[in-house]
């Protein structure tokens, strides 16, 4: 059972409700927390819709709105899972609004200091994890070690790599390049149990494949994910621009429609399903706010897969493994220095 | 004049070579630092060799290594500059050895803590500039201040860009969104005398040009640099895949290719001739590694013409009009708190 948030889709309401039809026509089941008969959702197959009116929105302070307004629908679809009849909870909405709602409403996996937000890259052929993209703005060394075992346990749970190798966001490969925050942390995954590590990864190794789980702060992971998305449009644009230069290059163009539309499909991160946040004892997927009814209807696809291959018991596994629980990660995050 | 680095290029010494004819054959004068005879320039018109065995690999350390070997092509080339021989050094080489030897040969502007290395980025049809790709790992809010006056002032003289729009990089547009040194920069730009400061931008908002000049830190610009390049790249190779998809999108593909052609040219890095040290009391570029001999060309012209159009005494003018020689900028860094 998964809970959607029934509002915040920049579409409007019936691209929602067509996203969860489109879900629930694969057996997936959902309760929808939105306005009442608006959504048109009452009563159809697999979806049961529970009338919610107060909605947070990105003009509100996430922290603020969520703490005061327990009848908001993202609220009460974190409740749904805290209380258990959902699983997993979904939102196109705000997403400082959905971090704020399930970081407080679900409880983190023993040992984790910080949930971080997490997305599959568009990379045509690829199963990369890009991690915090949000969530942390200042990280501290023991969260980036953190990081890697959610973004590990993930990438193979959930997207099927086998043996993810992990790699540390930096500005060179050798060990003490970057901030200290990553040197440490490069120094601790280094020697780390259960996991991986294939070392410091630059900015041209993300696209390229150079590991399949990359590793680094929320505001340099938040930056890199849209410069990635606005790069891949600017070019693809270009070309656009240039297939009109002249007749010739627009023939052209028009004999390369079918091929291009399948790059384009593949750079779109509408099709990956969104941002999944990880640490939590359930999770919550964030899809995009300007997400078409297959945006939306991924967005969920994502969240029923992370409860059918049991994703967070298998995180809180391998954190078990590299040791989190007993105390080694924690141990230094609560030792190291203030960020 | 501009003094050349004669080692470094990765394609070797003969495109090295070729590089300096091509930038020679513009009219530009060079003084060249590489092994006597091999790259073969004596005598050429307007190319003088200075024969030089000593030079600085990336697989040294660059501080240690410029500080130690007074010989080494990149250190007698910035010698050659502050010597007043030379206006401007260029080199293809260790971009770390550059750094080091520019900021220890060569004087700072008056104000100016910290150097900090540009790109203008390869997007077509705009002049887009970036600061920090790599200089300063960690910075202070001071230094954000001061990026922006010295971004501002290359904008404008350098790529002919009148009243430069400023934006600082970020998580968020809000003021308050990032971490604390972009906070407290944003605090201090959106009342800055003499520039025009567009306020936070987000990294979807760089490739679409939402500012002219886009300032960050170090760790953050060069990551987003490399970042940038490798998604190009990955989309361009994907459109080329999907150009062999099937025949029917092959002869597309071949009715396109001029078009493309135009478009690889304008995504190429290498035209628009390298980094650049800014801050410094003379100009220091720094061309790829590997660079074809017209994109070392590149790299020499870029150098020539920040020379030909003052740029170091205007960054000068424009950080005086922003206050950094009044003590101003500089006042708030000495006060700030440590990074």
């Amino acid at each position: 059972m998964i809970a959607l948030d029934g509002f915040g889709a920049e579409r409007g309401s019936d691209v929602l409700a067509d996203g969860a039809r489109i879900a629930a026509a694969d057996g997936i089941r959902l309760r929808v927390f939105g306005p009442a008969g608006e959504v048109g959702l009452d009563g159809e197959d697999g979806i049961e819709l529970i009338a919610t009116d107060d909605w947070i929105s990105n003009e509100d302070d996430p922290v603020a709105a969520v703490r005061a307004r327990p009848e908001a629908s993202i609220v009460r679809a974190a409740a749904d899972v805290a209380t258990g009849r959902s699983e997993a909870m979904v939102s196109v909405g705000s997403t400082g609004a959905t971090m704020a709602a399930a970081t407080f409403g679900l409880r983190r996996l023993q040992g984790v200091q910080r949930p971080a937000l997490a997305v599959q890259l568009p990379i045509p052929g690829r199963a990369v994890l890009f991690l915090d993209v949000g969530a942390n703005t200042v990280v501290r060394s023991s969260h980036l070690v953190q990081f890697a075992y959610l973004g590990a346990a993930f990438s193979e749970a959930v997207l099927g790599v086998e043996e993810p190798r992990v790699g540390l966001l930096s500005v060179g490969e050798e060990s003490g390049k970057g901030t200290e925050q990553v040197a440490d942390a490069h120094g601790t995954l280094s020697g780390a149990a259960g996991l991986r590590f294939v070392g410091n990864v630059e900015g041209r190794d993300i696209p390229a494949g150079g590991a399949d789980v990359v590793v680094t702060d929320g505001f340099t992971g938040n930056i890199a994910l849209k410069l990635m998305e606005g790069t891949a449009r600017l070019v693809v644009g270009a070309i656009r621009d240039a297939a009109r230069a002249n007749p010739i290059a627009a023939a052209g163009g028009l004999l390369m429609r079918p091929a291009l539309g399948g790059v384009r499909r593949e750079l779109d991160p509408d099709t990956t399903g969104g941002a999944i946040l990880l640490g939590l004892r359930a999770v919550a997927v964030v899809g995009h706010g300007s997400s078409s009814a297959e945006g939306i209807a991924n967005a969920v696809r994502l969240a029923a897969r992370c409860v059918e291959v049991r994703a967070v018991e298998r995180t809180a596994a391998l954190l078990e493994r590299g040791g989190a629980t007993r105390g080694t990660l924690a141990g230094r995050a609560t030792a190291g220095p203030s960020a």
